[in-house]
């Protein structure tokens, strides 16, 4: 079986692309590097360290036998992905090449329009690759959790069953997503859901929740082949960022108090969630939604959790850069995946070690200043907007280049006044 | 009052800025003249000649003394519509200024990513410019009826109270459209209802029928205020193409057979709509919804009002070239406009007839062959997709350009493998 894996140096799609390859497929790794190049412009970096994309790659072939093709090419780039589809034929691709930051796109206009930008156009162009080269290819798109914000009904997974003045329908699940990153999720499921009725196309759509821990039985094998661990306020998950901050004795932040429920899913989780999508594909023109999380946890109660285990760990509420809901319902059916046969790593006391365990060994890599929360939701311009080191030098392409495909040439324009 | 009208060398731009500027508003006219461009690249043209923007403002001020300040320039130029906001300090914005047709959106890939960027950026830079140089101007955005798409329940106003598992809510209503066009004013809809919940911003979101007639107060004084009469099969209207096709003696084609349902508004209905919801703004922070039409009709019947008008006229079943339901439940909301005091122009013998005069009029202007439908929904490339004449020349532009905004240099780029 031949998979192909977009995003494939980033946090989630390293561990999927090996353990794609362990179970024998034959795989194709994507990836434009960009969020090795995000670390530059924001100051972060992995706290586990990283090998490069040929090293990995080389590192697993050394170890496994297996070799894995590797692309380097950016979705947004329609005659790559095109290639890219006619040339690997694949049966199963899995789409991780998103932007996946809610604060990163929430820095200025710059950043709202290139996540947008690059997550939308990216699927549309995969969209239209596959349904001209590839359109029995299953499509496994991931999504986010938070493109259902935290409506004041249970959510159930993608669709709901609505009475309305005495009719029946079962309609997208209503989406109240709470940042520029999370819109761009919503904009790709209603293209994606169009796209299967208009095209045939097969699609999962995966509504993740927030993913810790970075070791599964393949990344854990070897040095080289360790996934990305962030723990900053851009990058990182909630989790990890307070595993860092007990750790160095900082505070445990919690935004606006951390009243939050959020879905949480173990790395181990999210690779075999995608693995079982891809073992149990849909029917032609068939666009499914799972939700991908295993528990609903408190943000403050994990807090308190990581306080019983470190007894010096301290806790402290600060102003909520985002705007969100602090005391809400929240509850989510995610039941698909276990019908599937998903057996969930709960989050225990030994999985909390492990962390610690993990931010201890790295701790002379961690950057603390990294933690600060800058991007403040209702500013339209934010720390990293101001700084030199990272100017939008891009935006101008905005302009000039947004044009209809059919503007031959300046000269045979008509001129406007 | 300042108002810009974005989009004002449109179809129902034009029309809305003589309105505001006949009642006293003063008003910024904004176009980039992509719709004039458009027709050169599908070989269409207005039925009713058209003066240039240049003339059209010229002729406005001779006729009517008020003067319409122009701006040139693109939305999805974030510098632009910055410098925009900046200088007019608009209290209220109409935006128009979105590539407008299914059809166009449907050719092929290039096209669909060109009007997804084209209406989700534009809209973008319009969000961020208001919230930081204008946040109490009131936002008032065109979009479609064609967002909801066909569902088997009635159509609210944006908006659907739902009552799931014992618990309530009042959520944005969920959403089928029909075409990448469609998707792509689904997803503005989606970042408005976040930005005026992040930043405070008032919106009225429009979802609009279709529209007809050429004719009002404003436009029909003189020649040089006339306003585009589209017919053709990508960025005509279903009445007019009609009339058309039943004045010059071929079959008034009904794809499909015709049994679609579809809301409807008179141009001069259009016009007063967008005045009325100037004139009673929403509250800081309200992103509401109007849905625009005034009156639903099943296509077939309107060709056999057409043909009761015109007995040599004949009806023709042809496959449809979209992907949509040919018989179908429909029943939409329409009442907050009336609530306002909108006193429709129903569609009537007389509206009728003079349509049929305005094309008797033009007779020699009509291009028989831009009636015929090239685009089919279900095809990755349409006819147009194969003109020499019509080459994607930009698409290279979004490989190259779509990069984070703090990639600094080439040099200090990282390299991949």
């Amino acid at each position: 079986m031949r998979a192909v894996i977009l995003g494939a140096d980033g946090y989630l799609g390293w561990p999927t692309a090996l353990r794609f390859s362990a179970r024998g497929w034959d795989v194709a790794v994507v990836d434009n590097g960009v969020r090795r190049r995000l670390d530059q412009e924001l100051g972060t970096a992995s706290l586990v360290p990283i090998a490069s994309f040929s090293e990995r790659i080389a590192g697993w072939a050394a170890l496994s036998g297996h070799r894995l093709r590797a692309y380097e090419g950016d979705l947004t780039d329609g005659a790559f992905v095109e290639r890219l589809v006619q040339e690997v034929r694949p049966e199963v691709v899995v789409h991780f090449a998103e932007q996946r930051s809610a604060p990163y796109s929430m820095i200025d206009r710059a950043h709202a329009v290139y996540t947008q930008v690059n997550n939308v156009v990216g699927t549309l162009n995969l969209i239209y690759a596959l349904a001209e080269h590839a359109p029995e290819a299953h499509l496994i798109k991931l999504g986010s959790m938070g493109e259902y914000g935290t409506p004041n009904i249970p959510i159930e997974e993608g669709f709901l069953e609505v009475t309305h003045r005495g009719r029946r329908d079962r309609l997208p699940f209503p989406k109240l997503p709470g940042s520029f990153y999370h819109c761009s999720k919503v904009h790709d499921s209603t293209n994606l859901l169009f796209a299967c009725q208009n095209f045939g196309l097969r699609c999962t759509d995966i509504n993740q929740g927030i993913v810790y821990g970075v070791e599964t039985e393949e990344t854990a094998a070897d040095p080289r082949l360790a996934t990305r661990f962030d723990y900053d306020a851009v990058f990182g998950t909630v989790l990890h960022r307070l595993c860092v901050q007990a750790v160095i004795g900082q505070p445990m932040t919690l935004y606006g108090g951390g009243g939050q429920i959020r879905g949480f899913l173990d790395l181990r989780d999210t690779v075999r969630c995608i693995e079982l999508a891809a073992l149990h594909p849909p029917a032609p023109g068939e666009y499914r939604v799972f939700n991908q999380f295993t528990e609903e946890f408190r943000l403050r109660d994990l807090a308190v959790w990581i306080q019983r285990l470190r007894p010096g760990a301290v806790m402290q509420a600060v102003p909520d850069p985002r705007t969100e809901a602090l005391d809400h319902f929240y509850q989510a059916a995610h039941t698909q995946l276990e019908s599937l046969g998903l057996i969930p790593h709960p989050l225990t006391d030994a999985t909390l070690e492990r962390l610690f365990h993990i931010v201890e060994r790295n701790r002379t890599r961690i950057r603390p200043e990294t933690l600060t929360p800058h991007i403040q939701w209702r500013q339209t311009r934010s720390y990293w907007s101001n700084l030199a080191s990272a100017p939008p030098r891009d935006v101008a392409a905005w302009g000039g280049s947004v044009r209809s495909p059919g503007w031959s040439s300046p000269s045979e324009e008509p001129s406007l006044c």
